[in-house]
Formats: structure tokens, C-alpha cells, sequence
């Protein structure tokens, strides 16, 4: 390790005066008031992102000194799920706190932010983001529908999922009936793979009574939460269908253009700060969940490495033929693949046994 | 991956409705006013983190309209870098921002939190840090210490250094003379290596004078900045001695208990975010620096994972030898180690190829 000793520079002291200066001159005019009401995708209630939206909403009001009057409603209560990207695009919303690939329908490349196959790893996720071109591809992505989107938050790696015959190969993955949402069911359509992508309360249902033979539904927490294990025998991992799940604050562009700089800048915070947590959070959660169906008996299982790497391999072939049917799609995916193959190779010689 | 749909419960309709009544309320009473001066380990220009830094303080002046006057000096300008711990710990310097593994010699265990050899990756860390009891065994250590740590920032991850010869084996480390600070010397020592930890000028003409065979000095940007590829031939990776290098917000306590719950979480917030940018920018940074050298004809070399694995049984000894002199040290390690099995288990399953 080192450590830097640089002197005292002139232009040190330049910033240090001009900072003692601003420290004496009185307080500026009060911001104006702008009031967010953001339509909420997960419950206040939802583990881990629930709290961190809470905490993200009531640090920003801290930090405006109230001017920013952002406040959090359940989903439904101000639109539909499925309707907020519409209602924050058009205004009749502000904001919403979102899984942006749920609305791959209005733009399928949103699914490379939040919900896809074999996503950048975490680092790699925040680099490309904040410092490797990811956010302004998003910010000139989103400028037609009229919103501005902050990454704001992170939900934990979602799990293989659960299934009643143990899987060891591609083979093994034809004929199955399996609910399974996002572009990883793409995927699982070019092996054979029937599949459905049944809403939360539907999937326990339909796989105990066999409906079903799999099911892929979230983080080993929010899978626990839905009883799984009692309908299913085997959890595989990992979760190669959405390894990363960024969640977004999505602002209407008139909304946002009413925010000063300093307003800006105090959303901006208190969502790197959720970013951080969130994820600490995630793991955690995470690590309690599986060792809780462990101890219950589940059979825990991981996919071997090369049926993995088959997944991968058809999701490139997938991907690649979204981007050739959809310019933004194509836009969105070479800016991250590009970043990736730079990025990887300092991942490969990082890596640690 | 999956989406949740609760309708709007009663309780939901209370929080709203208390948020309601909350915004319509009077300004509160402002903060009192609390000066904090923080003393630099790192230059404001020493990339990634001067700036962050410079970032985090004007986001806590801002979120606290100015009543926590935080105003941060270039390293010496209050008190020598090595002087910092004890002088925010004796209350003549209000706080300090540190690589906190720098005073091992006031408290040995502090590399944990800093530049010790095989940290936790970095999720790991965020999670052992903020929800795996990190934070709160670093709030007991330095009690005695009178000073509050807020977890704020990263540095990217070291590299493993420079060398004029080629390192197949163990063996072929035995009788080098390497410049190597912090923890990761006590590792080459047992195998040989004659180890210095020379200040950050004095290593180059070393090495190029071959007064030193080899040199570990810091991660990539800032490695290629001081010209080493000028001095060695190869470029080892992985960092082994440092991967994951966390950086520290030190606060005297009593400044820190002047300050209400509100200033405290800005602090936290403002700590929050700048973890989440750094982790970012030294990523994009490091590849950057790896690939100009790369082009510049520097010899970049991986060891092999079984020389690394030998470093990192030789290191487990070296921790738990620590562990055996110092209680503090011994605890540290003991809760970074038992998150760190629990947790190993859940990234074993989620790994991808």
C-alpha cells in the first residue's frame, strides 16, 4: 500500500481561503418548492429496497431543507404498476421508483439496466454507469419519453429457481413448463422450455399442484418469503437470468427541470448513498435466506459451469438479434459489451483464488 | 426476475397521511453550528478520491445548510499524515480523512479496515461493514481511541507490483529486496523477501538503481503516474496485498457528539455516496492505466492461483499469529472471518463464468 504526502499546495490554500470566505457569507435565497410524488413498484415493506427508498426520500427532503417535497406511495396507489413509466413520461405522475426493465415493452434496451441475462458484475455495474458512458446512453435513451432516471438502488442476485427434477444439462431444461419473467425466458424458449411469466401470487399455486415444473421468481429472500420450498424440491444457482438488478428513481423531464442544481445534486447523493447500502443489505439477506432453506432441508444445487456458460452463449445470440431489431437496444448493449471486454481483462487479472 | 404488486394498505395511507401533516409544519429550529476540520492523508488532486472527498465535504455543508462547517486540508497543512490519528483522537484536529490501516502501530487491527492482504471482496466488505457487524466491532475498538469511523469511500484495488525477473513460484520471490508496505510485508518476509516500506519518492530511483529488485507501491493510475514501467520490466497481478482498500472518515468523539442526528446522517449520506462513485471511478481508472501501459509495452504478468493460494494460507497464519498477540485484532478478525464463511458460501453458489 502507499501513501501520498503531498505539501500544502498554493492552490490549496486558494480553495481553502475561498472556502473560509463562503463559510461568512450569509445564507443564500431559499430553493423553490417542488413537490415529487413518486409511484412506488415495490411496498415500503419490500426487503431490503423498501427502507433505502424511505431513507432516500426523507434524506433528500433533509438535505433541501423540505424544498424537495418527495413522497413515496405504495404501488397502485397513484397508477398501476404497469403504468408508471406512461404516467411519469407524460406528467400525470412525477415520479416513480422503478425496475426499469419491467417496461421493456416501451423500450427493450431498458432491460440491460435492471433485468438481464448475465449483466456486468457489480463493480463493473457501477463503472459503466457512473464513470463508462452507461448513464448518458440512458439519459439520450430517455429523452424521447420525456424522463430523467437516477440509479438509485440495488435488489440482491436473484437465484436459479426451483425445480422438481434435478437439472445437470441443457437437455435436461426441454420440455419443462417454467415460470420465469425478462429476457431470460428468451433464452429458455431457444431449449425447449415452455414459458410463463405468472404474477407473485400465482407461481406457488401452479408449481405445487405441478401446473408448472420450475419456477424462477427473485432473491433467495423474496423466494423464502413465498414458501417455495414447499412446492419444490431443488434451488439451483446461480442466477444467470438477472445477476444485477439496479433499481431507478425515473422523474418526469419537466419535473426535474423545475430542480435547482443543489436539488439536483441532493437526489443524486441520497441515491449513491441507497446504491451502496442496498447492496451490503442485499447480500445479507441473501446469505440468512439460504442458510434458513438449507437448514430446512432443501436441496440446495449449482448449475455445472458449462451448462452456465451455454446459457450465456444463447443469450449473446439472443441479444444480439434484439439490437439488430432495435436501434436503442443496439445503442445500449455495444456501449456496455464495449465496456466490458475492456473491463473484464482487468477483472481477469484481478481476480483472487 | 419478479415484481411486486400489494395493493395500498392501511398503514400506508397513515405514513402518507403523517408525511402529509409533517410537510405543512414549520421549519424547525436550525442546527448549531459545529466547525470541522478534517485532515487530509491524500492530496485533494490524488485521483479517485481527492475529489470525492472534496465532493462528500460540500454535500455535508449543503444537506446541513451549512451548519456542519467542514473544510478539509491538504495532508501536513494541520498535522503531519502521521500524526493524524493521534490528533483526532486527542481532540487538537477535529477529524481526519485516512487510509485508517496507516496506524497499526496505535491499533493493529485497523488493517482489517484498510490494506490487509486478501480482504473481502468487495460486497463482502459492504456487507460485513454495514449490516454484518463491521461497523459496530470498529465502534468498540475505538472507543478507547475517542473517535467515530464512518465508512467513505474506496481507493481501486492495488496491483501486485513490479518486478525485473519473473515469478513462477514462491521460490522465485526468496532473496528479493521489495519495496512492500503494510501487513503484506509480514507475508514475504516468511518466504525470503527482504522487505522495505519506502516512501512514495523514494522508490522509483531505488528501483531503477537496483538498490530494490522489485516494488509494490499502489493500484494502477497511481503506479503508472510514478513511472515504474521506466524502472521494471514486469507488471504482476493480482493485488493480493491490498484488493479491497476502504477509506475512512475519523471524527474526534466529542466533535462528533455536538452534532444532532440530522448532521450525523448527512455525514452518513454524504459517506454513502462517496463509497458507491469511488468504487466506480477506480475501476474505470485502473483499466485505463492497464491498458495504456499495456500499449506502452510493459510486460503485464498474472501469477499462477496456486502461488497465490501459497500467499494466502502463509497470510491466514500471519492473521492468526496477530490475532494471538492482540485482543482487538483478534476480534476484528474473528467477525470479519465468521461473516466471511457464511457469506463465501452464498458467493460460491452465485458465481458465473
Amino acid at each position: 500500500m502507499a501513501f501520498a504526502f503531498p505539501g500544502i499546495s498554493k492552490l490549496a490554500v486558494a480553495v481553502s481561503t475561498a472556502l473560509a470566505l463562503l463559510a461568512t457569507t450569509p445564507v443564500q435565497a431559499k430553493d423553490p418548492t417542488v413537490n415529487i410524488k413518486v409511484a412506488g413498484m415495490f411496498g415500503s415493506n419490500f426487503k431490503p429496497i423498501g427502507a433505502h427508498v424511505n431513507d432516500m426520500v426523507a434524506n433528500v427532503r433533509a438535505a433541501t431543507d423540505d424544498t424537495v417535497k418527495m413522497r413515496f406511495f405504495e404501488p397502485g396507489a397513484l397508477v398501476p404498476v404497469m403504468g408508471i413509466f406512461d404516467a411519469v413520461s407524460s406528467g400525470s405522475v412525477d415520479a416513480g421508483f422503478v425496475g426499469i426493465g419491467l417496461y421493456i415493452n416501451k423500450e427493450p434496451g431498458l432491460a440491460l439496466y435492471n433485468a438481464a441475462p448475465f449483466t456486468p458484475e457489480l463493480s463493473q455495474f457501477l463503472a459503466w454507469i457512473y464513470y463508462g458512458g452507461g448513464q448518458q446512453v440512458l439519459d439520450e435513451v430517455l429523452e424521447k419519453h420525456n424522463m430523467k432516471a437516477v440509479f438509485c438502488g440495488l435488489l440482491a442476485p436473484e437465484a436459479g429457481g426451483w425445480f422438481n427434477k434435478e437439472v445437470n444439462s441443457l437437455d435436461d431444461f426441454k420440455g419443462l413448463k417454467m415460470r420465469i419473467g425478462g429476457l431470460g425466458a428468451n433464452v429458455l424458449e431457444k431449449i425447449g422450455v415452455s414459458t410463463q411469466a405468472l404474477g407473485g401470487g400465482d407461481v406457488f399455486p401452479a408449481l405445487e399442484r405441478g401446473v408448472i415444473d420450475a419456477a424462477e421468481f427473485s432473491n433467495p429472500g423474496m423466494d423464502e418469503s413465498m414458501g417455495f420450498d414447499q412446492a419444490a424440491k431443488y434451488y439451483y444457482f446461480p442466477g444467470w437470468q438477472n445477476p444485477v438488478s439496479p433499481e431507478w428513481l425515473i422523474i418526469n423531464k419537466a419535473v426535474y427541470n423545475k430542480l435547482t442544481d443543489k436539488q439536483k445534486k441532493a437526489i443524486d447523493v441520497a441515491c449513491g448513498n441507497a446504491v451502496a447500502r442496498s447492496i451490503a443489505e442485499g447480500e445479507v439477506l441473501s446469505m440468512q435466506a439460504v442458510e434458513r432453506l438449507r437448514a430446512k432441508g432443501v436441496d440446495i444445487r449449482q448449475w455445472k459451469p458449462e451448462v452456465v456458460q451455454q446459457l450465456k452463449d444463447l443469450w449473446v445470440e439472443e441479444a444480439n438479434r434484439l439490437a439488430s431489431t432495435d436501434p436503442n437496444f443496439k445503442k445500449i448493449w455495444e456501449s456496455q459489451q464495449n465496456f466490458r471486454q475492456q473491463h473484464d481483462k482487468l477483472m481477469q487479472l484481478q481476480k483472487l483464488p
